[in-house]
């Protein structure tokens, strides 16, 4: 099959990660995230769907009122999409940011999810 | 083992690129990446570490007198590293920069290299 845009993976990925409901987040994960998905960053790893929604959760709980937004626009090539991101409160300044390298499985769905902060509060 | 620093890590595999000479590149890569390590950018790819010693002299051959300097600070956690890189020629400006993502196997060689362009002449 035809691998969604390097820009839909990014929204359908930040989408995740910003959503407040716990049971809609699983939902988005478990529709565009393989069963075996792994995630890993600096500060945080999860494995499964369920790992990885725990860990959103938990990271979400690090910054109430902040969002995730996509910086610049995403590429990638074969399965890998690369794509950054910066985390802000509403209408403020970005506390931190980042660049994620997602690998699709051939289904088209996150298998893998290799994370690195450009700056951060501890950074 | 301990892996080799982020810089570490960058510094050996852009000296690669930069050899000139094949039989001196082919040594290098034997010491430094494992036997399996693949390559893939959007502009190319590479198995085996002759595979990919035939990758670089290629590309090396489109860019006569130019060389790959580290642009910024490598960064890593877990297996993986991160750098990016300006390709120029000597005391002149950059054609080419890009971003590569580096997973090290256990003995701390590359064994997976995944590149991104963030700047190229038809990019």
């Amino acid at each position: 099959m035809t691998h969604p845009s390097p820009l839909a993976i990014a929204e359908t990925y930040l989408a995740a990660w910003n959503e407040a409901d716990d049971t809609r987040r699983k939902a988005a994960i478990a529709g565009n995230w393989s069963a075996s998905a792994r995630y890993a960053d600096p500060l945080m790893s999860g494995e499964g769907r369920d790992g990885i929604a725990a860990m959103i959760s938990g990271a979400r709980a690090q910054f109430p009122g902040h969002s995730f937004a996509l910086r610049g626009t995403p590429d990638g090539h074969g399965a890998w999409v690369r794509f950054s991101w910066d985390l802000a409160p509403e209408n403020g300044k970005a506390v931190a940011g980042g660049t994620d390298m997602v690998r699709l499985d051939g289904a088209g769905r996150i298998e893998s999810v290799i994370g690195f902060l450009d700056f951060a509060p501890s950074a």
